[in-house]
């Protein structure tokens, strides 16, 4: 990787984690500046301005100063980062089943166990506005569907891709793995448990904090 | 493509329109298996055993009888036709952003404005749920803020990732171009429309319907 890398993020969040793992399991150097999301730090002008017209982070910085180029969306981050390594298969066919794991986690997975992790356990069960508390039970059940559907898949395989780790399960495995986090019982789910130990075992791994 | 390709789908769906508008701007034959969401036609156990687990569609079958291999999600499927072509750049960063604008359309583009198409053109506002409604306006901000983002990024530029078309705008342009379906006016947003005119005018585009 000929360009300095840097991430922009909060720590405590599963998307800029993904990034961090990656590049740890590939043992790629990236530097990292963090914001509180709690504080808005991510919706200052400056941040807008400069880093993500969207307002959020994660961002992987590619490069510095006026050449600096700016990458929102964690999987496309870590994609970028993981281009021609072993994370990224190199079947035509597994490369996209790899994306499609990847587009599962951001629309059927992400938007209800990361964000009942986030109202529980940061914002607090008590601060919710009664939309949020609408949103609760539908968040659980869609949550509980996508930790059934990955069970199922992972009966017979170690990894979501077949034998060796992608970014498939890294995408996926940044908001499982603190899923209780979000009042989710992974004891439900025995076949995700071996798949966490897995992750969690691999050369080069990191933790999330 | 040495394969045949068959892509199970419901018509008035969007995100099944994106792998048509894939194969159609590339020449690739893509044959075609429809079903009906609104009676349940994606939850029949045949289905849910063979096609997708999740219930969902769009699904693009690759082969046929007991060798064929199924891909869900839109935009994993638009990637496996597209692979090698133009619509996918051979740039890194140029791929990975074309990826970012993908996550970002699934995430928070199609959830808003998918969502609120199908509820007012196909179930009807009369026949919602109280959930459904409460989740109305906070989806119609959300759809407006994706539009917004949109028309800033076109401002400068022809098509997402630059001059040329890419699998970005394909991805973008199945819901945004019926936007007015869902109650937005895409008046509001000059550089999109005239970003849709250019992707109509593509040689060997297809429409939607």
């Amino acid at each position: 990787m000929a360009e300095a890398l840097t991430l922009h993020e909060d720590p405590r969040s599963g998307n800029c984690y993904k990034i961090r793992l990656t590049a740890a399991l590939l043992g790629v150097p990236l530097a990292a500046r963090a914001y509180d999301i709690m504080k808005g730090e991510t919706r200052t002008p400056e941040f807008l301005g400069e880093v993500n017209a969207n307002g959020r982070i994660p961002v992987l910085q590619i490069g510095t100063g006026t050449d600096a180029r700016f990458l929102p969306e964690s999987n496309a981050a870590c994609w970028y980062i993981a281009e021609g390594s072993a994370l990224i298969p190199q079947d035509r066919f597994a490369r996209a089943d790899c994306l499609r794991w990847m587009f599962f986690e951001q629309y059927s997975h992400e938007p209800n166990l990361a964000t009942l992790r986030f109202w529980l356990r940061f914002v607090g069960e008590a601060k919710l506005s009664g939309e949020q508390r609408a949103q609760m039970m539908p968040k659980r059940l869609a949550g509980c569907a996508a930790l059934a559907l990955m069970d199922k898949h992972l009966e017979n395989q170690s990894f979501f891709c077949g034998e060796g780790a992608t970014l498939a399960d890294i995408a996926l495995f940044a908001y499982t793995h603190v899923a209780d986090e979000g009042g989710f019982a992974l004891e439900d789910y025995r076949h995700v448990k071996g798949w966490i130990a897995r992750i969690e075992s691999l050369p080069r791994f990191v933790p999330m904090d």
